[in-house]
Order: structure tokens, then sequence, then C-alpha cells
């Protein structure tokens, strides 16, 4: 087999066999097939495209180039979550406490990544004491005993997805549906999970502007998950606008403390809600969503979620005091508000500008090597439809520099876009898609 | 510009801009851009396709990307002829005194490289003392004094060719009609000549096995000389037989000296009055095809151009008295004769296996340190269609090594094709290429 002839292949648009891919995949992580042939092979693809079945061997061949997770030891059927990532987006930390208080097991083992703002892991560290670099046993154990426990991602997890995507990202291949969805489920795998709930949102804010789009890349998703035998559901949704309110890490956890306790933004609610019904249906605690919803609800009302929110935050060692006394998370030293310049109705909250605005305050990391200050943040007062009068405080930034302050500021303007007329709010969750098809939300 | 924009807009399928191009060709010569880019665009570009304008801009970048050289010392029209490789092909040998008999001047400038057979520089090293080494000062001279010289190539023409042959060539991404027209035109671009004459090969024992494909190559380089100003004519030619009867180096120029002599192949001299006619009319010496034709038949008849050839070789400092004595030409140890297994037609004669078997006789170079030995060759005596008995001779090999003369042997049987059934030969000339169109020869 020559990776010449598998690169003429798909560059005449012919199918790729397993083995011809599982040879591409090899020899591209051992380094026998150099960068120059994996990048006009990825072009190939790009242009070709791949059909189910040869999305579905990427995936695997992907999945096992490196560690696999064992998690057999898990009591239960492990149920993960991803979303394709958006501003404001604390689903894991509210979900989380909520499926693991009806029984279901959360074994999530977590990236930092570079972004807006930290990950779930960097968020979680705004518990004082709060250790993520916790062991194999220990993370076993925790699941066992409490249902949760959340880790930095430790081992070599799908070193032949890193490789090809730090190529795909200087060679135009990326936004290319068969390449996203065999990275992000050869991670999924190889993280050991057995039932997938993806969030894949779209809007401005979102990797998938376009909703067709974002709707191909969960059906693409999904239809992996059936061909390898994953369960895969995914929800489609709007990222128009941040989720919630704050947008930062402590502040962030402050929110999902909130809504833990049932005072958190509806749009956050709604979507843990939706996400996590297909959590507890897929972990086999019941086989109606619509209970599932209504179990999850229970979790808020009755207190159960926050306490296990309790449970998991000192089981890893942070001080769950900050859950009741949620003041103690965040310690910014200047609070700057922000105002209406004029009376209207807010048009548009910029996505990506907000999350620039977080990053500039020093809330997410550049680069690899930048440092995170988990204390600074931006709270909304006011969202896309409502009406704000000009001085209205429409933002409250927590800043511990005056510098990254007025910088952060400055590009919040841009963010933040008021207009005369009354506009229509869009709806929050798009599409359900399941391997029974697609269900679009009315 | 960014090259990644670059990539991505070819990809989509749209135009790139002169500006683009030069930015792509200019930085990847000068390493700036890696390959891993360039093997992305080059796929994209297989896949989308150039137009005109792209594939003209192409080839300028490419020509100009390191030394142009500069005859504008030559007095007249520079006419180079350039052909797409076969087995027997030693026109230029031929047509090169032809032409500069009737005044027009040949200046050039060719490649030893790797094949089958030696190049033409290799070829005329037959002639004992002959240099192909000569000074630029040397050469102008030669060409304004007797209008001919052929020099081993110097000088760092088309790197951005050369770089970019090197990826396509790992990389699935050679058979682009774009690419290749424009990277023979840049290489010719860049050796001077102001009028190109083009023989395009066809068939199984050239590069384009398909007529329909050649043409498109024919097409798609008149049209790039078209569009950079430089007159540019291309015949499309069978190559599904070596050329003539000799395959090798010396032996070649053996037949290419009885073909002057008026003794040649038919097949070889139709091919270089057909060329031959366009690069006279090119030369600016009549406006006629057909009176050229007349010329250069004339300059056989009339020892003209054998005396053109004896001057040619004196002024390189080789050995004239060859040219009457052929004898003297070829010092081969060994001569095996090839005979026909059974009465019949001659179906075929496998060009590529007649040319592996040359080189394995020693003839060709398999890698560039490899050594030719210009005395070996093979001697065709029976051409497709003709009627040979058991026993005949069909071809003659002339060799210097024992195991290699068996190896190629060997190869030969595979190469020649008998059969019961009268055939009906092809046409050697197919199309006629030019700036005013398609003319197919019936």
């Amino acid at each position: 087999m020559r990776i010449y002839d598998i690169i003429a292949k798909k560059r005449d648009g012919k199918n790729l066999s397993r083995e011809e891919i599982d040879f591409f995949v090899k020899g591209y992580t051992a380094g026998e097939i150099p960068d120059y042939q994996a990048s006009a092979l990825a072009m190939a693809i790009f242009i070709r495209g791949m059909n189910e079945e040869e999305t579905a061997n990427l995936t695997l061949a992907m999945a096992h180039s490196g560690d696999v997770l064992d998690l057999s030891d898990v009591e239960g059927i492990k149920v993960d979550k991803h979303s394709t990532g958006g501003v404001g987006d604390k689903t894991s930390l509210v979900l989380g406490p909520m499926v693991a208080a009806l029984g279901a097991p959360v074994a999530k083992m977590s990236g930092r990544g570079l972004g807006h703002t930290g990950g779930t892991i960097d968020k979680l560290e705004s518990f004082p004491g709060f250790v993520t670099g916790i062991s194999k046993e220990e993370f076993i154990r925790n699941v066992n005993t409490i249902k949760i426990a959340i880790a930095g991602q430790t081992g070599n997890l799908a070193p032949a997805d890193k490789k090809l995507y730090a190529l795909r990202d200087v060679t135009a291949t990326v936004e290319c549906i068969p390449l996203i969805a065999s990275s992000i489920m050869s991670k999924k795998i190889a993280s050991g999970a057995d039932v997938i709930v993806l969030d894949v949102k779209t809007g401005s804010g979102a990797f998938m502007k376009k909703e067709e789009d974002a709707l191909r890349l969960a059906e693409a998703m999904v239809k992996i998950g059936s061909n390898v035998g994953r369960k895969t559901m995914a929800v489609v949704s709007n990222m128009e606008e941040p989720l919630g309110y704050a947008v930062g890490n402590a502040i962030e956890v402050v929110e999902a403390i909130d809504t833990l306790k049932g005072q958190g933004p509806s749009d956050l609610l709604e979507l843990c809600l939706c996400l996590g019904s297909f959590m507890v249906v897929g972990a086999g605690i019941t086989d109606s969503v619509e209970e599932a919803r209504n179990m999850l609800k229970k979790t808020i009302e009755d207190g159960t979620a926050l306490e296990k929110l309790r449970q998991f935050v000192s089981a890893q060692g942070g001080d769950a005091t900050c859950i009741d006394n949620t003041e103690q998370l965040m310690h910014a030293a200047i609070e700057y508000e922000f105002k209406a310049e004029k009376n209207g109705y807010v048009k548009q909250i910029i996505c990506d500008e907000v999350g620039v605005s977080a990053m500039l305050l020093g809330g997410g990391r550049e680069t690899k090597e930048s440092e995170i200050d988990l204390n600074v943040g931006i709270l909304l007062h006011s969202k896309v439809g409502d009406y704000v009068k000009k001085g209205d405080v429409v933002a409250t930034f927590f800043a511990n520099d005056e510098k990254k302050l007025n910088n952060a500021v400055k590009r919040f303007e841009n963010a933040y876009i008021i207009d005369d007329k009354d506009i229509q709010k869009e709806r929050l969750i798009r599409y359900i898609v399941t391997d029974e098809g697609v269900n679009k939300v009315e």
C-alpha cells in the first residue's frame, strides 16, 4: 500500500477502504507519512468529501491512534457531553451535578484549551483547594461513590487528530464536515464514553455560523456514533448571544451555582434540561425524555443537585462553603459599569466580541502559556430583545488591571448594539438529532 | 496577503489573481511557504482547475523565479522545439541542422534528464571530442556564425517549477493539464525562446496516454504562448511504437545522420518535416508551411543539412569525420539478434518496454548519478504492421555486458507482439494546434 495511491484515489473522488484509512492514520501519526502528503489528502477529502463509512473509519483510526481510556471499572453507562464551544457556556458545571444526582455516572475528562475564557477545568479551580489532577484510581472511586468526577485530561488521547488538526489549521482544510465530525468524535471515543450527547452551536458566536452547517455536522456525528456503536444524540442550539449573563471563569461558576439554586438564567436552564434529559435517557435511568426532564427539574427544586455539587467539590479538595457564599469566589479589584448610550432595544450582543473582551480582561488564554485570571469577567444585565434606557447599566466588568479593563471595554463597545426597533428573539434549541432522524424544534 | 487565503480561494473554485500567483511562487521558491501548504494548493488546483489567465500567470511567475537566459545578442528569431518525450525520439538531432541550414538560428539549451536513454546532450557526446559545456559567449558566437549551438543547461532556470514538480510527483498532483502546461512552458520561456514548437506525444509510450489529453495539453500550451506573447504551435504525434528504428544514444545519432543523408526512416523524416516547417515559418524564413516543407526537403537532397551538422559538430570540438563513417560512432562488444518466434504481423512494440530494455542495457540513467554507456542500444528491423517470418531477426541488441544484455532481452520479449491478423498502422501526426485553432490531420 502506498500513500500516493491513496491520495490519487480520493483526488479522483473514489471511496477509501478501512485499510487505506488505517494506513494513512498510522503512518501519519508515526511520522512516516510527511505533512505535505497528508495536506494533499486533506484537501482532496475537503473537496471530494467522505461517505458515512469512511468518516466512521477515520474516527475509529484516530480514536485508536493513542491511549484509549479504560473506564470499565466505572459502574453504569458512561454518558459524556460535548459542546462545539460558545461564549458563556457553563452547562457542564450545571449538568454534571444534576445528572449525577439522578444516579447517572459523570466521568468527565476535560481539556483546558485556548479561547475566550478557560475550560471547565479552569473554571472549577475557582473553588479554593480544588484539585483537577487526581489519580485514575481516585477518579474512578469518586464516580462510583458520588457519581461524579471531573479531571484534567491526561495521557496521549487521539494524537493523530491533534497532529492532523494542526495541519488542517494552516492548509485551509478545517471547515469540512467529515473532518470536523471525526475529529470531535475520535476524542470522545478515546475518552471512554458509552453514550455521547452533543451540543452543536450555531450563529455568529459559533464555529458553525450557518444553521444548515451546524445541522449537517450534528447529523454526521450522530451517524458516526451509530456506525461505531456509541449511542449519540445532538442538539443544535443558538449562539447568537452569550449563554446566560456571565462570561469569565469564577463568574460563570457563580451563575452555575445560582442555576442549581433555581435562580439561573432561563436560556441556560433550558439548554441544561434539554441536554440533560438526553443524558439521563442515555444512561438508562428512564426511557422517557419528558420524564427525564421532570426528574432533572426536581433535582433543582429539592436541592439534590446543589448537594451533589457540594459533595463533588469537597471530594476533589475544594472549599464547598463557597457554594453558599458565592461572594467568596470572586476577587476582582475593579468594578466598571458599562452604560447604554441611548434608549432602545438590544438588537445584538456579538458573541465573539464579548468573548474577546473577556479574554482582554485576562480571563482567557491567547497562547498555551498564558496565565488565566479566574476572577475577572463580564456580567451582562440585558440581553437581546430587552428594552434599555440611556444610562442604564447593561454590563458590569470585573477587572484587576486598569489597562486591560480599558481595552476590554473598548472592544465591548462594538459588541453591544441597541436599535429603535423591537426585535423577535431567536429560538434557543433549533434541532434535536438522534439516530432516528432530525426533529426541528418549532 | 496570506497563503492560507490563497489556498482557501482555489479550494472554493475561485480564480487566483496574478498577485496571488506571484506571491505563492515567490514565497515557495524562497522557502517561506512550506511544502505542506504548497501541496494543499496543488491539490486544490488539480481538482478545481485553472483558467487560461491563471495558467499564463503561473507560467510567467515560474519562468521568472530564477535566471532567464538573455539571447538578445543572437540575431534573428529564436525558435525552440520541445517534445514531451518518447522512445527513439532523435528529432532534435535531425531538425537542428535542417533548420539551421535554412538560416533560422537554433540556440538550444538541453538537459540530461532521467529516462530510457540519455537526452540530446548525452547523444551528441557520442561524437569523440564533442563539448556541451561551452561558454555563453561561444554559444552565441556559434549561433550567429553557423546558426546552431546546443549546450548543456546551465544556471538556475525556473527553480520554482523544479521544486513544485518534485512536490507534485509525491502528492499525486502531476497529471493536471494547467500544471503540466505551465511547467513545460515556464522552462521554454526562461530559456529565451521567441517562438516555441511543441511535439506532444500520445499513446502507450507517451506521458499522455490518451489522445484527447494530449490534445488538451497541446491547446493549453499554445494558449499560454498566445497569452505571454511567445508564438507557439504544437503537433500531437503518435507514440504507440518507437520513433524510427534506433533506440539508444550513439545508435540514434547514426540514424539521425542517415536521415540527413536521405536514408532515414519515414516516420522520423515525416515528423521532422512537420515540426521543422513550423520552426521555419516561426523564424520568419517564409510565410508558407508548404514552402517551408519543400525547403527542408531540399536541405537533405542538396546535402546542406548534412554539411550543417559537420559544421556544428566541428564547432563544438567533435570529430565530424564520424558523420561520413558512422561505424566509428558505436563500440559495442556484443551483438545479439532477437528473432521472431512465429510468423505473423507485428501487432505492437510496447514503447515503455523497449525503453526499459535500452535502459537495462546501460543506455539510460536510473538515478541522477548513473553513468550512461553511449555505445549500447537496440536496432529494430520490423515495425508495427510489418509481416515477419519465424526466425527473422526483428531487432539487434548492441551490448557491452552479458548480464545486462540478458536482462534487456528478457524485458524485450514482453515488448514485441506478433499476431495473425493484419493490422492498420496508426497515423503518426494526429493534430496541428496553432493560435488559430485545432486542425485534425486526416
